[in-house]
């Protein structure tokens, strides 16, 4: 939205437009930062700048004075198409961008950060890439991961069977890192890959100096290239640029709002460590799928997206339980407190469900940890219900997982069947105790 | 249930009984542990055995060899009432026991932990406490956490009232630790208090030799009679009996399903560590309120429990947030993705929300750092629709937060501006990027 009225008169006054980078000085108090366009709802005597930090305010002209600083430029978008020539001797790898903030921009109009860059973007703004690896890019999608659904894993699934159908020696898919896990628990059930795919993503966006998008794609590059035919997670593992880790895509999980290092393995230790262009696993008994060139991926992507994942918490209503059956839901995880437990009163209601054939499928709000519902009473009555206990996986994973199993099954003791047994590492035995907050 | 048919037969003819511990062999395999009731559903070939792991397993008694090991005895609970002399030279504490497994036993007919314990016989298992403190108990619910509910906040926010206008120096509530957080967050922002209220639990119950529950105790004992006039929440630091922490109420969340060391402060450090009966405060500059010996407590406990916490994941039907609108909830708490997101398409039925003074609070999912809405143009959107902040609060506070100021005004504007200053801290302003995962 333009500035109007007093603001307007104003900011012509100064010669200044949306986008520059400006200094106002107000009594003993300066502002530096980047004129935005004025925010709905905003009055005609405050302007919006978004400082250095990254947060935007509103500042107040009334006997302020305005330098500019800098004439504000936007972003170029209108390039050529990258032609870069296939090296032999070098490995293919495919990065699919589906938007987020590694593929982001800041848009100058707003101040806020928008998908935009393509693959090709990527790749122009991160040249020591195609050093590593003979790159070729795609964008299917260019949306902010919080957008994600189940029908764009299927997309996404099928993109990565093409790319690798078409010669790709491992796949890295940059995505927004909002859902990343889920994406990757997703791709994890809908995939047997005889490759690396991998997802990455960024906490800042790619034209910011701080950005971690550089440092995440190029160990992506590395993982993408590695022996671990798996779908995995390959972000920083601290909020400096010294190394990352590669977690397996059902056990990872996004922990910080905003730190580089958001994102970790849970009831469980990361895979690899990549450091320096090298990957190290870091428990040589660790099991995975080795790497099987010239093998075809696997694809099984009937889904079913009518699950619902509903948080307990102490006064839940037993009539959301009601709502979800009435509305036709096909499967329910419910995230329950400590061992997997819900208020007594709801237990009636997941009885229902179970009666109707609908699965309800029990995790744990505490995040780490294992559901265990034969400790307390509450829980050997949901056992006794029917319920279904996510053992130690997450509660994102088994939301993810239901909706897999509900596309391959429709009989309640194999739907059953499969949640409890560990396909793609979603489940661990006996390492719940120990990694507690790494 | 008891047994029956096979079963019923084989355990007569070896003289064991419910209760009972027992060894079967089985081939090259041997089971110790105590024989429980028949689980509902099963055959008659099963017997189901509590290990001394704590799980439960059925064996199948073909071929088996069974030695009667011990009887079982039950717990004895018929004991007079506990008449301790008070000595004026030492501090008055009470404790209120609401239940959950601090105040529990097994159940040796199921093998499941009850609650069932009073207050008094929470003292009879650890008398040692008598020692440091002029103790005083009282049980008012005898509920497992899972089951606590806005109501029973009330209820025992103004039993800790009367204990301490009775002269109690510090109170100590022993609950479940399911739901703990949310009840120390609620007597956080019910009540200001002059002398210390401290919450414990166990993750193994009093009866059990693994048990938390003794050291959790004596060390609220020393949290209760120390200078810390708030809510908070005290438990085992680590794994190990070595030491505690002491939780501020509304930072404090339980993180792992198990483990004892599960409480954890979130975004800050604890505020205190308890070693050897010393209390020490982590940090000298932190800001906390001091002891008034014979101040009054004030509580407000106007609550409004028409208020829901959910959980958006990627496919989340906008129809959950209208459904809850038609049903008249006052308020409801999003735990967004990321900086405090969720999809595009869930926004217009926020706006209804706004647009009913129905107040929405955006939370984030990922536990750890804070919310800014102003970083990505979804978040953007949620601003200029009206949706608060949370903060750098804990999704669970935040929904005790909105319960309790949704009693106090029913002004959007006020519920607001309650929202987002802190009261109890609850809210910090610098801390988030630093304490991770600790």
């Amino acid at each position: 939205m333009s500035y109007r009225g007093l603001c307007k008169e104003f900011l012509e006054s100064c010669g200044v437009s949306i986008g520059d980078t400006v200094l106002i000085k107000k009594k003993d108090i300066e502002y530096r930062g980047m004129l935005l366009n004025r925010s709905k709802g905003l009055d005609d005597i405050h302007v919006v700048l978004k400082l250095d930090n990254g947060y935007n305010i509103g500042v107040n002209i009334t006997d302020v004075q305005l330098t500019l600083l800098k004439k504000g430029e936007k972003p170029k978008i209108e390039l050529p198409p990258l032609d870069v020539e296939k090296n032999m001797g070098k490995m293919n790898i495919s990065i699919i961008s589906t938007g987020g903030t590694v593929a982001s921009i800041i848009d100058y109009k707003t101040g806020a950060v928008h998908p935009a860059f393509t693959a090709d973007d990527l790749l122009r703004a991160n040249p020591e890439l195609v050093d590593l690896a003979n790159i070729q890019g795609k964008a299917i999608l260019n949306i902010l991961s919080e957008n994600m659904k189940p029908d764009y894993w299927i997309k996404t699934a099928r993109s990565v069977v093409d790319e690798i159908n078409g010669g790709s020696d491992g796949v890295i898919l940059a995505h927004g890192t909002d859902t990343m896990h889920y994406t990757s628990a997703a791709l994890s059930f809908i995939l047997n890959t005889p490759v690396p795919v991998v997802l990455t993503g960024a906490q800042r966006s790619s034209d910011r100096p701080s950005s971690d998008a550089f440092l995440n794609l190029m160990m992506s590059v590395t993982a993408a290239k590695s022996d671990l035919a798996e779908v995995m997670v390959c972000m920083h593992a601290t909020e400096n640029d010294s190394y990352g880790y590669l977690h397996r895509g059902t056990k990872a999980r996004k922990m910080h709002t905003s730190r580089r290092d958001t994102f970790r393995s849970i009831n469980t230790q990361p895979l690899a460590r990549i450091k320096n262009g090298k990957i190290k696993i870091l428990d040589k008994d660790t099991e995975y799928n080795k790497r099987k060139d010239g093998g075809s991926p696997e694809i099984k992507d009937d889904l079913e997206p009518r699950v619902a994942l509903i948080k307990s918490f102490p006064g839940i209503s037993p009539e959301i339980i009601h709502y979800h059956l009435d509305k036709g839901y096909r499967g329910l995880v419910i995230e329950g407190t400590g061992l997997g437990h819900v208020p007594e009163d709801i237990i009636p209601a997941l009885e229902r469900a179970y009666d109707s054939g609908i699965p309800v499928v029990m995790t744990s709000q505490c995040i780490y940890g294992r559901v265990n519902m034969n400790v307390y009473s509450t829980g050997r009555r949901l056992v006794a219900s029917g319920v279904i206990s996510a053992r130690d996986m997450l509660p994102e994973t088994a939301y993810v997982k239901l909706i897999w199993t509900l596309g391959q099954t429709e009989d309640i003791k194999e739907v059953e069947r499969i949640m409890q047994t560990n396909l793609r590492g979603e489940i661990e035995e006996k390492t719940s105790q120990k990694y507690f907050l790494i």
